[in-house]
């Protein structure tokens, strides 16, 4: 048995999101193992580094499986690449250890939220910003996000109802940087809660809008209360853009 | 009576052109004039630079029109981005002098042709480039166009069945430059006839694949016969980047 290693683009507009039914081709993963299923003529089990929300797009998914077949990556990547729809792409196809697990090991994620922050349609990427005219108070945001750095207990920008599992993550960094009329979120943390990163961004969008303020954080994040935090930011504005793994 | 200046930008995909029937709203002008019409409350002719083909972009497309209304630059502006659908902005308002026409007065046109040449597709910006997978001889590309630039007839460049009007046009320049995966053409020229960006771009990737050589652009330049040259590269790949104005 090989275990494969895939790092995947995607534009999620369309899907419901990487996961919900092994067969279901409205997900990225089901898409994919049903390609895969069909090319290598055994079952699949196409594990991801998380799953991406509905709508929620990619540049460097990583996932994995293993496989009896002997065909070669470079096969791999170009037969996938043929018959995936347009809006799924296979960036690289690499055979590694049998026991890496593209979800249990990595070590980074990195995410990027993109904010359109103009009256002027961002007419040829609006599927992937989101798009908010008024005025961000962005010095305002960095402060908020200082406060979000390091480790805490995120339960209250997640939307888990019950979990027995730690909610405690450490967020090493989040940059705000403009460009144009772009106001772009990088947050880079070991791992990600349930909606967190929507719920973080909706957050600074109110720290930025004034209805909230920076050194409100520290309470929101000590009271648990998903209440507290701000607005899930859309879908769309979303990309998963790289995992990073351990040696 | 006034007469305003609008610089758009669209996503084509989703339209019919530019123009068909004045108020079609399949089509960028026809969107733009039942809208203005209604902001305006007025009979409104919007002559545009030139006609798009259904699917293609711009970036700069400009029009104008002639109007009873004193509205402010700036709210009529913020209206049409109001109403108008993501796929389409306006840039600018600007008011001009009452003899000032997009098309007539139009001195040069640059048109950008995207070609994504690579097996792994371009996920995000599909529909704005030309998806195009095998190895293409960017050197032979170059004297093709070299051998196009200047001012010629270009009648078997363009789809036009029989017209009385001249054919000649002076393309200035045509630059072709690699960017990662992609290859962007890029023309400039005083006025392209009916599809002829997209022939000249079809014969140049016919001259990249060695189908056709740089040598035989003069010939085809000289034959005046549509069927000497190449093919008509999609329309998707295709944008309107600016039209510029004398004094």
């Amino acid at each position: 048995m090989r275990n494969l290693k895939l790092v995947l683009r995607y534009d999620g507009s369309r899907y419901s999101g990487w996961q919900s039914q092994k067969h279901d081709e409205n997900t990225i993963q089901g898409r994919l193992t049903v390609l895969l299923e069909r090319l290598l003529g055994e079952t699949i089990e196409l594990a991801g580094s998380g799953r991406t929300d509905a709508g929620v797009h990619a540049l460097g998914q990583v996932a994995n499986f293993r496989t009896k077949s002997d065909i070669a990556c470079e096969k791999l990547f170009a037969e996938l690449n043929r018959y995936l729809p347009e809006d799924i792409a296979v960036v690289s196809v690499q055979e590694v250890p049998f026991r890496f697990h593209s979800r249990l090991n990595a070590v980074r994620k990195t995410y990027r939220y993109r904010i359109w922050n103009s009256p002027v349609h961002n007419v040829f990427e609006r599927k992937y910003v989101y798009a908010l005219e008024e005025a961000l108070d962005e010095e305002a945001m960095r402060q908020a996000a200082a406060n979000l750095c390091g480790t805490h207990d995120f339960r209250a920008f997640s939307s888990y109802r019950r979990t027995k599992k730690s909610t405690v993550r450490t967020l090493e960094n989040i940059t705000i940087e403009r460009q144009g009329s772009e106001l772009i979120l990088t947050f880079t943390g070991d791992g990600f809660l349930y909606h967190m990163v929507r719920i973080l961004t909706g957050t600074l969008i109110e720290v930025g809008l004034h209805k909230k303020n920076a050194g409100e954080i520290k309470e929101i994040l000590a009271s648990q209360d998903r209440e507290r935090a701000g607005f899930t930011a859309p879908a769309q504005g979303l990309c998963l853009v790289c995992v990073e793994y351990g040696n």
